[in-house]
């Protein structure tokens, strides 16, 4: 993509209503534009990030065996109704009539509506178990948006449902539902630990958050040292294994985790001094397996093997999508601006023109621009009419991991320099092997 | 995709509430579940279909120049209170109230929306021209929604909005939709007239309408034989060469094709007698140059290279996604179900296995599985312990191209058969060499 053919429109003074970094950022370098309060239009740079995070989450849910479907965002509050929850709800829901006088409302979860076309279509353990899972935008009527994408009220959620003939097998779609929450949070560059949630009224010991690290972080976290040596890293993970996935479950859970909802000091004094930490966190997921709660009020029941009715066991699980490119941000940063991981960045290199106007350096970058195209790599040019200084902080802002710096002196030497977002690290290529050397350095 | 744990819930009856084929048949094929009037969830085997159609719009799009943005669903109503269009548009908007008594409404369209946008952060002809399209879902109160998918009151559609410096560069960038939505067409598998279109209080020669033809059509339609021996074919597009763009869509519109609104019957009887057709048709998109009607009264101006002002000119154009998977069906269908194009289907092959339980049919169909899933191509295996002429039935149903048929019979002479969809042409294939004959004979 050709700079001056895109739309990217920097913000050069940081806007005054943004109280947190993910915010500003994400202002200041044109990938959002608020609309209205805590509803925002994703401009390209922005919607290139949250698409990308979209198709990982897509990716993993599919590999664990969940099923997209995609439901709709107006729903009839009659289904609400059956449920209890339409007044349950409080104001948070958004409340519409539609021409007729018909109560509907902007969904701000699914597990009436999906029960409802569970209970259409599903009548016999044989079909399960099951778990049909969308991104859709939902809304939430908060009462004081704020933060940006982190707290906003249309919103882009990742909500699975799962369905099970029995506890055990209700247990091992949670535990699937954990092991694709965090390969998909490594995917993403993000080390998201999982800690014990509050159940509420409905009780169980089965529900986790998913807390990113953070300092801006809305909540105050304390946790075994343990839990962020953990990750999955390359295993092959075989969801069908359900001793084998319940293992690594409890590897990740057994150690001390929770967030000030659940904080037991007793417990936490328990671990050794210097392994208890405390930190601030963003929640960036949930899972919950609440059993019977929707499927004995809305009557969605299946015939087991020996004949017998009995209501299905259901458990919700949610990601944060558009509230993950926030959280990324705020893991993410330097003074200078975003510092993309790789998997979800807009693009993976931008080619920084230092001479504008001097044809042979406007060739060069023209023919880099080409090779990597071709290679089927995601490239941005920065052909601007602008001051150098302009152009590295402009780069520097919307974090994009490599540069590739094109100057008429490096090229008076035969070469041209490749310099990494993350660290600044600085790399002198040869220019006559551009293409293979370059490639290599950017397939790191 | 292994069937049974796949979610397709296929009816057996006819749905009496569908009026249209292809509303009886996204319903009998499980594709969608209607959650209330003119509001649908889209099952795993409808959607599938409706997000390769967005892939294909994106694209085209992508490939002229456009740019993808993303806005939101929930507008603000003071945005149309500028646009004097808040009381215009009538009970088809939605209309909301959030918790703070604030005007809200569900975008019908997006012209307010990014016209907001543009005048927020284009300010010079510099930056021209642009076109900034999303693919979102919309809401209009239809009165009597009906005909399934085709007139929904949530559906997704695809908006593009191009801002242009003046008139010569506006009609280029209509000429550029004009061509892209042709593209897209085409890939689909679809043939769409574009028809010269009513203009309403705003006037002027720039608007058509995309119509399908088929025989369950809103419209009748009046065309020039010519019209549908054209298409764009193989040939490469240059959407920088205003000239050359011009002349295709010259080559386009210049045979007459008009739906009843427009219809000119003494210029339709100049045509020879045997070249004036009329048929129905469905429209699937429309694109429409207006001017400065929203910049003007929302302000958003341009400099000029002499430095002097101007309201920016701007065309809407839109493809109705979800509509065009009823519109497909439409075109592309028998009494025994749906035949998908392939660029549109939901799986490009099925694997029949006749005989349930016998193990060496079961193994055949599992290494032919492999065999294709590993060569990248989407599969499903139809492993369900039904009667054969279950399985033939519901595969004619849902449409998919190929049938792989697997049965012990031909299994122990060496063969198994590849019938398509289409044409019920059935093939037998050396099972030895299957692989690689088989692989040849999908990608055809």
């Amino acid at each position: 993509m050709y700079l001056t053919k895109y739309f990217l429109p920097i913000l050069k003074e940081n806007p005054s209503e943004a109280q947190i970094t993910s915010h500003r950022l994400m202002l200041r370098s044109g990938m959002i534009k608020q609309s209205s309060a805590g509803i925002y239009s994703w401009l390209p740079l922005g919607l290139k990030v949250l698409k990308k995070i979209e198709q990982i989450v897509i990716e993993e849910q599919v590999a664990a065996g969940h099923i997209p479907i995609l439901m709709p965002t107006i729903q009839p509050a009659d289904l609400w109704k059956e449920s209890g929850r339409l007044n349950d709800y409080g104001s948070e829901m958004l409340r519409i009539e539609d021409r007729h006088g018909r109560g509907m409302l902007y969904g701000p979860t699914n597990e009436e509506l999906v029960t409802d076309i569970f209970r259409s279509h599903i009548t016999s353990y044989k079909d399960l178990p099951k778990t049909l899972f969308h991104i859709q935008w939902k809304f939430r009527d908060e009462v004081r948006p704020r933060f940006g994408v982190m707290r906003g009220r249309e919103f882009f959620m990742k909500d699975g449902y799962s369905f099970d003939m029995d506890r055990e097998s209700a247990i091992h779609s949670y535990n699937r539902h954990m092991i694709s929450y965090l390969r998909t949070y490594e995917r993403l560059g993000l080390q998201a630990i999982p800690m014990k949630a509050d159940t509420g009224p409905i009780g169980g010991d089965y529900s986790h958050e998913f807390l990113v690290l953070a300092e801006t972080g809305e909540s105050e976290v304390f946790y075994d040292k343990k839990v962020t040596d953990s990750s999955l890293g390359e295993r092959k993970i075989d969801y069908s294994d359900k001793q084998g996935i319940a293992a690594i479950v409890e590897s990740f859970t057994q150690p001390y985790a929770r967030t000030d909802e659940t904080h037991d000091q007793n417990l936490f004094n328990k671990l050794p001094p210097e392994r208890r930490l405390s930190a601030r966190g963003i929640e960036v997921g949930q899972i919950f397996y609440f059993g019977t709660k929707y499927s004995e009020s809305m009557n969605a029941e299946i015939v087991l093997p020996d004949g017998k009715r009995t209501f299905v066991e259901m458990g919700s699980h949610g990601i944060g999508v558009s509230r993950l490119v926030g959280a990324l941000i705020e893991a993410n940063h330097d003074d200078l601006g975003i510092i993309w991981p790789t998997p979800v960045a807009p693009f993976l290199a931008v080619i920084i023109n230092l001479k504008h106007g001097d044809k042979k350096t406007e060739k060069v970058c023209e023919k880099i621009y080409e090779n990597l195209v071709s290679a089927g790599l995601d490239v941005l040019y920065d052909d601007r009419d602008e001051r150098v200084g302009v152009k590295f902080a402009t780069m520097d802002l919307i974090g994009i991991p490599w540069q590739i710096i094109v100057g008429p002196r490096d090229l008076s030497e035969g070469f041209i320099e490749l310099k990494f977002r993350k660290d600044g690290k600085r790399t002198r290529i040869s220019f006559s092997d551009c293409s293979s050397e370059l490639l290599n350095a950017l397939r790191v």
